[in-house]
């Protein structure tokens, strides 16, 4: 198996000469350098090498308690100690104070090397968030610093059974009572609702406070542990068997009249959720973005030293000398590059702040995008492979099975690209993004697609049903957004490393986006 | 989970009025229908319910032995009583003596039930035939009749650590002795190299008796019990631990100078070993298609009862009445109906036995899209279920694992799209595909999209490096068969159960099929 090897230039290139991170003020590219590599070498030589025993051993529900695989515990206090689980925190509640950029640094990374673990401790920032946006002053000062020491972990309890993509469903209640509020009902599919990693857990629960349909939602802080140190009164009724992320326990809670508190406006429960979603789907972008580098990476190594076949002097060459296998790598390394410019775009203008509109329309799209990306390139992955693909021992099945999942959670896929075909569109986002593409499609091409955009976005919004063209039309939007980046990838070539990729890339990936983007058109008229 | 339900009606439909079953000499569509049900059943009932079990136990050696899952060997018993192992062989030799569309109808529901037992039983007739082909008369008594009794099943030993998709790699040595031959080397990857399901094994074996490439491989039946009765000098050395298929034993094989005898002519093992993995590859083609059916099944049922969300008029629905749910379906239900008519296409060619160059270019073609298909269509069924297809309960997650293997195997899909850009384009193969279009291709759009093909042979014809574009030209030769295709389809669509279903995917297909052709002209261009 190929150890894991975090991919640090290519992301300092992203964040620096592509999405523009340069820009920002507080941005210190020696700082970030060390800080990446520094994190690289942790996630390389400590988190990398448990995700294999994570995957085989899985997470047990034994006598109402989840046990996390072996090693997990000490490798997270670890990496708490070190402080990362503060790196976005405001500095008086003991964090690092750092912008949304260097989280992309480090989430990326982790991800790559170990997914599930990630997974849990990577909802704490937009719980910080959440809390610091919502919560009064007193509930911020007594969960962040645990969040922060990484005493306490986070769950953001959201889905149950009959309310999935539809949280209008939803029918966990909170009662309210002489000294507070209940919460009542049972949740799904909650990501580490349970573990034996972390000293406490505090769950963000959305829960009903009146029979008005999303606006009779209220969101609540309700911690393990209540307030008089006994446990509170929520258990696990069982852990689910999933195709892989063996290692991130996904827990049904029951929640039988736990003690909670209001965190924000009643009523105003998604609105203070969508903070801490949000930040969850673009953690989610990211991590296909490190499934689809981790493929690249094992792949292309796998590619440079098998010997098979001949070229076309007869002469024995490794397979990449094959141009279908090229053809592939190319691809991967593509979606990998192009997924991270998306993302990393989204962050920069993120933690900038003075356009919250271009974030709201390229979050679900770089969600859609990356994860869709990270799915193809661990499938594109196992085929350089060939039969030692389909093999556990080449570690690509893992990632192959691991990647599905981020399709489907922080709202599939479709979710996305209908939002963004219909409510998104008619809006001050899509103008945002309407406004990005003006001043970045510097090429007749890119101003062609960019004109093509328009125009479908015209023709959309006079259609009596848009979501027909829902996924049709996302695939033009990041298609014409990725035909722009890669002109900037273009022109940044020079400050990477490996200049000659870059620019082979642009020309692959530019060529493949500008025929998919006609075809799109071709479709979006049917 | 969902039960599974053989397609038995989609089956019927296309070998009778899409891929011209009917003009068959021997073609009797009321003993294929009974054949089919009576095998649909044997499938629902006995194959299915081993499937899960089968995934979750997996297969273990033990004392150099393998054994496969239990109740495994009571089921390929009751399989083999029934006489299905000897469907296509001879009457002499105590089969059925149907043809090649009967096995078609057979292995897809087969695969449906129960991918991983399939492939075992899967590679008998494949050996028969290579028997019928090369083998004496002699040797064809001594083995047809136990392999249709179903004591003796077959394996297929081709790859070595270094000889995956280049055969010329091998090093496994044939000796000479006074009496025979010997085998001496090693084999990788060989599904069921052992078992505890039959009484006796088969190997086919490609091993080298000259240092001359290819032309120094010849092929050997080297049976796991000699001519006195003791076991053959046949070692299991390991069995790999695959993502999926974990109820087929993939085996390492060690030939420790087994004893072993010469099938044909020294020298052309390769030209042999053909006539078997030609059979292995419209196998896997049904594989994929049966994916597809699966997928379709599983997630349509799925999404017509699972109530979620709310329509333009503020009703419940259920998760079909959504766009991007009913296209998600409609693209699965598409590749399954398009895959089997191209893989029954190639069947119905192959025994009516006229056109052999069609046949030689439908098989690869067949392999490569059904595959993908497969793939592809268990990847968006899990989309559908949303969280709940990530859960092995549902079970659509093995099908996601099971299926992966077949764009591997049996030749990587690339190495078939390549065959299809260079060797076969070339010579007859693609001149009688041509011929074949001419005659089918009956739509405006359908001829235009032919003028293309032919346009881009050329083309590709007259490049330096034509594997370059290998894969969109594949990608535009399976979409210009299948436009063919679905206009046959829907013209017959009245003879299917659900004409509006038919008339619907075919307006679904063949919309994004020519939309698809266009860009891969673009890209050829390139």
């Amino acid at each position: 198996m190929k150890p894991f090897v975090a991919p640090v230039e290519d992301i300092l290139f992203s964040l620096t000469h592509v999405a523009g991170a340069a820009d920002l003020p507080d941005w210190d590219l020696a700082f970030a350098t060390e800080i990446a590599q520094h994190f690289a070498a942790f996630a390389e030589r400590e988190i990398a090498p448990l995700d294999e025993l994570g995957d085989r051993q899985g997470c047990r529900l034994q006598d109402g308690r989840v046990y996390m695989p072996d090693g997990f515990a000490q490798l997270y206090r670890a990496y708490a100690e070190q402080g990362w689980q503060g790196l976005t925190a405001p500095d008086k509640f003991g964090g690092q104070a750092l912008g949304d950029t260097m989280l992309a640094i480090t989430a990326e990374i982790f991800v790559g090397a170990n997914h599930s673990l990630q997974m849990i401790t990577g909802l704490v920032p937009g719980a910080i968030r959440t809390l610091l946006n919502f919560g009064s002053d007193e509930q911020q000062t007594r969960y962040i610093p645990a969040l922060v020491s990484g005493d306490m972990l986070a769950t953001m309890c959201l889905t149950e059974s009959n309310a999935g993509s539809d949280l209008s469903q939803i029918r966990c209640k909170a009662i309210k009572t002489d000294d507070g509020w209940q919460i009542d009902g049972e949740k799904i599919f909650i990501s580490g609702g349970d573990q034996n990693i972390s000293d406490r857990i505090l769950h963000l629960v959305l829960a009903r406070t009146s029979d008005d349909g999303v606006k009779g939602l209220s969101l609540f802080l309700c911690p393990c542990t209540r307030s008089d140190g006994r446990r509170n009164a929520i258990s696990v009724t069982r852990i689910e068997e999933k195709m892989g992320l063996h290692a991130s326990p996904t827990c049904q809670l029951a929640f039988d009249k736990a003690d909670a508190e209001l965190i924000g406006t009643e009523g105003q429960g998604l609105l203070a959720m969508f903070t801490m979603m949000n930040h969850a789907r673009a953690d989610v972008a990211l991590q296909g973005v490190a499934h689809s580098a981790r493929a690249y990476d094992v792949a292309s190594s796998y590619a440079a030293e098998r010997v098979q076949g001949k070229g076309v002097d007869g002469v024995p060459v490794t397979l990449d000398q094959h141009a279908d296998v090229h053809r592939m790598l190319n691809e991967i390394d593509t979606m990998a590059i192009g997924g991270r410019a998306i993302a990393h775009l989204s962050s920069v203008t993120m933690e900038r702040g003075d356009n919250p509109d271009l974030v709201a329309f390229l979050t679900p799209l770089a969600k859609v995008f990356c994860t869709d990306a990270g799915i193809r390139s661990a499938e594109l992955g196992m085929q350089v492979l060939g039969g030692y693909g389909y093999l556990q021992e080449y570690r690509l099945e893992q990632t192959y099975r691991d990647a599905r999942i981020a399709a489907i959670y922080e709202g599939a896929n479709g979710i996305h690209e209908r939002m963004i075909a219909t409510r998104l569109l008619k809006g001050r986002a899509a103008d945002a993004f309407d406004a990005y593409l003006a001043v970045n499609a510097q090429t007749p091409v890119a101003q062609d697609l960019h004109a093509k955009w328009k125009q479908a976005r015209l023709d959309l919004l006079a259609k009596p049903d848009p979501t027909l063209y829902a996924h049709d039309f996302m695939a033009l939007t990041s298609g014409t957004l990725l035909y722009c980046l890669w002109g900037t990838i273009k022109t940044a070539a020079k400050h990477h490393p490996d200049p000659q990729r870059i620019e082979r890339l642009a020309r692959f990936a530019q060529m493949r986006l500008h025929a998919d983007a006609d075809m799109r058109v071709q479709l979006l008229k049917g």
